[in-house]
């Protein structure tokens, strides 16, 4: 039977971004299935009483030099984005809409937005920008924006949110592999080890 | 020229002591010497505004299950200790007065009170129990309780603490290697590529 490993996201992060550039290689290595999950940060944040770590501004500086790292190590590309924090409810909804109706434009569609933000530093809290993003990418963003504006998928949203902090999720990227959960982008290693063995 | 790698640290977090069992070896193979930074994590959680991991519940007792992981990598013995948190203060000045009269014995201390806490389980936080820990270890508490009582050490401890913050410090255990910050114990290799390149 094939393995699989839930991989939760939200395109505002970039330990999310860094996970999401090497779910290819991961998978290519263990041959398991990854099992894209959608959520919203903040919701996390707010039900589970954690904060966003730039928060504390000496983490918040940190981190991005620790991610800069990784980001060498890996050989991808990754810019701090000037507009920090994007506020993701919009695109994390399109996100989902795409998903729930199996649309094969979602790969494309996650390549694009993660690329805006985390390498071509777009301002995607600027809903004009977003439109310009997604029309370059070949989208038709007020087709996009009508589906995030269903009420099924806003509920959706937070309902697929809530239930990932039921399952244990704190923050992005969150990893499963059966129940067992991996935090962070920096356990790609133990993920790995959870697939193979 | 000798390159250095300086380690803050308090007894009290269980990465800390993670690190603290790895740090032999990471001097092996560099060839670095390790400077030992004894501060007090709860001064620096309220200098930085950071807050202890575990003040998020889902976040607690996932870095368990995260930190056990590694000790199994690492082949060294970790128990959660059942009277966490340990407050550390008194067990810091000790450290720091010994380091400051380049006391022989302050290797040995480290060992006993790492041990006592993230491996024997024992309730430091009841100072009968710190007396019977110093003892079993072949030291004098009444001594080591002066030497804490000490304002100077208690000041010192606050001065070594803030100038900690200062640098960049926001949690524990941390490494820098001249200006480069490292920030947990999960970034030994980062540490070590920094040590050799």
């Amino acid at each position: 039977m094939t393995k699989t490993v839930d991989f939760y996201f939200d395109f505002g992060s970039p330990a999310a971004y860094l996970a999401y550039t090497q779910l290819p290689r991961l998978a290519g290595e263990t041959g398991a299935t990854v099992v894209m999950k959608p959520i919203l940060l903040g919701g996390v944040f707010q039900a589970s009483g954690n904060r966003p770590p730039a928060s504390v501004p000496l983490k918040g500086s940190y981190l991005f030099r620790d991610m800069s790292r990784f980001a060498r190590r890996y050989g991808v590309p990754l810019n701090m984005n000037p507009f920090f924090p994007i506020i993701t409810t919009t695109l994390m909804r399109m996100d989902l809409g795409l998903h729930l109706r199996n649309d094969p434009s979602l790969k494309h569609f996650r390549d694009t937005v993660f690329q805006a933000i985390w390498v071509d530093e777009r301002n995607l809290n600027d809903p004009a920008i977003v439109g310009a993003v997604l029309t370059e990418a070949g989208f038709d963003p007020a087709a996009l924006l009508a589906l995030a504006s269903e009420q099924s998928i806003k509920d959706e949203l937070k309902t697929v949110t809530l239930a990932a902090v039921e399952r244990g999720v704190f923050g992005a990227p969150t990893f499963f592999v059966g129940d067992e959960m991996f935090w962070g982008q920096d356990r790609l290693d133990f993920v790995r080890d959870a697939l193979t063995n």
